[in-house]
């Protein structure tokens, strides 16, 4: 499914729906409902029967929630989104800065007489209730579960997905499915639990080694799966989708009806280890006091590449990075004033896709050129497409799914002749992220405690980007995958076989954007002549190849360090990348890739 | 005082007290009785009354305890002192790698079928027995408060301090103690706290605007402190100290007698705010569930200094730098092989006393060199004592307590030529104390975040070093003051006005060591011509002036800005402290301060 830049939004919409979920609110004698843009796997996209927020409110960003009270609907949003939600949703919501204004502040300003405020406890993660409830202590407000109201109103509402699952074969996998619930199944008995509830659908994928297609851009299968400190495994997926399986899943396995989750639940042994963010309120209740929290057990070893994983990462970055260099080179035949966003992306596609491997691309393509750039989860539609106009930087964020790896990749061009102060903050943020690839740092350091590589050139010039370094990628799984960041905010030790993106940039408001990102493995790094011999430290090997546009590096600004880092890069770029290109795209990498 | 070398330690007095202290746990129906190097206040010094540890065991390290059992006695020493323990303490001792090994776990072992284990609750925070407790669940093993036992065979204790308080006078404090008593107030008010107790040293000192001499190296008075909601205090500290303070004190500070402060606490209304990390026990039980746990009120406002500590504390470097200057100077003067640590310690100390303005050291001095520079906590006694040799590098840690400020300095000096791989460590942790001096970064982020930058040019050749980049200092209070650190266990954001110490290093066992450190004052940065409008960001201001050894510098090792900044500050030291000195110095100073 090729992207789309339809504007699905109809604001006027949204009055008729929100007065039918009072109607229901009032017979259930509810004073409010919580509508979350979640589903049960609590996962960054969801299926079109989980797009409740947006079918509701007519808002379509990624993250966002509405509660719903008997007069007033406020529609939290963050700081990305405060433009686009006054445009997409009726005035009968109101939108409320979150996470500024929490949800429990707002209930209590709004109910200063207390209610009952239902949610659905398939749609909200224990520890998130838990919060709100602490929260709220004293308010007189309670949260009661109910049944899921939008559900009951949406009469159209689509079906939840039920899309074949596959293998994912052994060759990519670097590990039987088999093993990894026997290793898994080792560290419940270390802990003296008796099996782990998993509720994230990649954490299921990775540990059956199956892939799917139940949500768009992420190759994964919904379910459940319990796994036994024995090994065995109860899988709790619709049967149908996983027809062709039963051969691989082998006897290990035995596949259950979603529904039958929450029965088997209450009467399995404890302890029972449950992830207090992902999981269920539902789950939790079935589970109650047999609860052992913890982290889901297949987040660390999930993270950790094998040597298989990360050979299918790097050639699937290969074919990613020809793609790329095809609509690069494509791009820059075109003059400035005669293509818009939207072609771009197409354009983009349309080369990811001429090589049969792509199997869907692994997240909505960023383009945005010229004030565009400077909004940061910028997404084009047909209304806010923008030509590239001479003087423009346009910011080129994208990646694909491949059955060997996903890619995840960012170029920033320049329309034509790019003004003095982006050459400058594009060099800074070429010198940081070529920093953080160079970087050598000891075992046992955070993304939180090497982040600072990244930022130290815009700092030093009174600069710097409000989003994270970097974050965790999956092996032909989630674009955007836990617990590996490169974040103030993960406090995780980096190891080995660990995927991250290393993408500063710089926004100027109005004006321009700048990112540039390519992904890296963790690897523990060579002995140095002279280097302490007791110290274990690890680097990064560079996964991602693709041209950086050196029109717009002010050499000068680099150390040498640096501008031999990037000419070596760029001759990795020609040798690699160059034998994958058509005669024209080959000729002009040849001038990109030239050293400065 | 002057600095002493003696060896105080005799491992033979340890086997007959060993052996009254068994006898005391036999009469109490004990299995044991800890020992820690600590006093009611959780300092890093203890008075000779609380050297418990030091005259049971023989052990003089600066961290430790004892663990005594009726077959075993656990001397629990950490990574520092694994070789000084064994020459300390005779064999009816038991050296334990702590915390490789936990005390819960050494205790579990030595007593497998439980038993009950004695402590002083006046000497554990409160904290640290609860985890002890938690982590001895199910062991059967009992830790119980009782009277403390060393005391009781300890004949001739030394008295607990008794030494007089004076006032720090306001233009040094800058905030009178009745205005800091009002602002914490009002921050109790805020979490509806009725009060705090507050039992470390130089908070109380810092909020009543006094200093004592209870310790060595600390100008503190041992006591505590309530502080109400409507600012009035309590204060428990022996009246005798406080003769000359009555005026000062005035009608809102009212003084007990330590030994009341229990009782006091029994009838007062809570909630009463205690600080689990260093709130003794015996308080935290008189205080029961009264108790809100949370920071100590003073730890914050304590250190970021105004603009009078700040000013003060940069006067107090400035005269602190020109004895430095001296004493360098001097040892310039003499040849390899002729004058050893010992010496050199006692010459700077009188270089400092010169100018009568000094209180104390702040530290002993750490004088290492040659192979005693790469122990990172040596202090030199009579024993160790060494000759400054041809090749050898010497690294001199020290400072002094002023009226108007506290200093911490390091310097690593060339004994005639040094060695190359020498040379190049030293310009390594010279290109990260730059870079560290010369940073922006934007406000909110910690110690943890920034703390990389120091270490980068190490990291990049394979070698990295085993301590913090840097501490909080007080002002005319503890060289080494919480929260504030440049280390990845600090996660408070630094804030303006915070002094920290900014001292890379690199210790090669055997062969030599190296450390630099200056003392710097977050300050917020001025706005950049370009940098970002809405962006508040923070840099440093140097307190420290004294010359770096450029005989150690391979300038091509720099980077520009790096010579750039050392060529800066060599002029600023010139300029500073060259009027200060005695002719011979100032020649030398200008030669030692010339550009690279």
């Amino acid at each position: 499914m090729f992207q789309s830049f339809e504007v699905t939004s109809r604001p006027e919409q949204g009055p008729p729906r929100l007065a039918a979920l009072r109607a229901e609110l009032k017979a259930e004698g509810l004073d409010g409902f919580l509508v979350p843009r979640a589903d049960a796997h609590q996962g960054e996209y969801v299926a079109p029967h989980d797009e409740r927020l947006g079918w509701l409110t007519g808002f379509t960003g990624s993250a966002g929630f509405c509660a719903a009270l008997m007069d007033v609907a406020g529609v939290f949003i963050d700081g990305r989104y405060r433009t686009q939600v006054k445009a997409q949703v009726a005035n009968v919501y109101t939108p409320v800065a979150w996470p500024e204004v929490s949800l429990a502040d707002w209930l209590q300003a709004e109910l200063p007489n207390g209610g009952i405020v239902g949610f659905d406890p398939w749609l909200h993660a224990v520890g998130q209730i838990e919060q709100l409830e602490v929260a709220l202590k004293g308010s007189g407000i309670e949260m009661r579960r109910c049944e899921n109201l939008v559900d009951r109103i949406w009469e159209d509402q689509p079906a939840p997905p039920m899309f074949p699952a596959k293998l994912h074969p052994l060759e990519f996998a670097g590990e039987s499915h088999a093993d990894k619930c026997a290793r898994l199944a080792e560290d419940l008995r270390n802990k003296g639990e008796a099996a782990a509830v998993i509720t994230l659908p990649d954490s299921l994928c990775w540990l059956l080694n199956i892939r799917g297609a139940d949500i768009a851009r992420n190759p994964v299968v919904h379910g459940f799966v319990i796994l036994h400190e024995s090994g065995a495994v109860d899988l709790f997926v619709a049967p149908e989708k996983l027809a062709d399986l039963a051969d691989h899943l082998g006897d290990g396995v035995t596949v259950h009806e979603p529904d039958a989750l929450l029965g088997y639940l209450e009467t399995l042994a404890g302890p029972i280890r449950l992830d207090k963010t992902t999981a269920p309120v539902a789950v939790a209740d079935a589970v109650g006091d047999r609860a052992s929290w913890g982290d889901d057990p297949c987040a660390l070893p999930k993270a950790c590449k094998n040597e298989a994983e990360v050979a299918g990462s790097a050639a699937a970055h290969l074919r990613d990075g020809a793609a790329l260099v095809e609509l690069l080179a494509w791009l820059d035949a075109q003059a400035p004033g005669s293509v818009t966003e939207t072609q771009v992306v197409a354009q983009l596609e349309a080369c990811r896709r001429r090589d049969n491997a792509l199997q869907d691309i692994s997240f909505e393509t960023i383009a945005g050129t010229g004030p565009n750039g400077a909004i940061m989860h910028y997404r084009v539609t047909e209304e806010t497409d923008s030509t590239l106009e001479e003087g423009h930087l346009l910011v080129l964020d994208s990646g694909g799914q491949y059955l060997d790896g996903t890619t995840d990749i960012t170029r920033t061009i320049p329309i034509g002749a790019a003004p003095l102060e982006a050459k400058q903050a594009f060099t800074r943020v070429l010198a940081g992220m070529i920093a953080m690839s160079r970087l050598r740092w000891p075992q046992g350091l955070a993304g939180r405690d090497i982040e600072a590589i990244g930022r130290l050139p815009l700092w030093m010039a009174g600069q710097d980007f409000d989003h994270g370094l970097g974050h965790g990628v999956g092996a032909y799984l989630s674009v955007h995958e836990g617990p590996q960041r490169l974040s103030k905010i993960s406090t995780v030790p980096l190891m080995p076989g660990m995927i991250l993106s290393n993408e500063p940039g710089y926004y100027r408001e109005g004006a321009f954007g700048i990112r540039l990102e390519n992904l890296l493995v963790v690897r523990p790094a060579p002995d140095l002549p002279g280097g302490d011999a007791h110290r274990k430290m690890l680097h990064w090997e560079t996964l991602s190849f693709a041209p950086i546009d050196t029109r717009l590096v002010i050499a000068d600004m680099l150390d040498s360090a640096a501008r031999d880092w990037l000419n070596a890069y760029h001759r990795d770029v020609a040798e690699k990348i160059g034998p994958r290109l058509s005669p024209e795209a080959k000729l002009w990498l040849d001038t990109a890739t030239a050293p400065i």
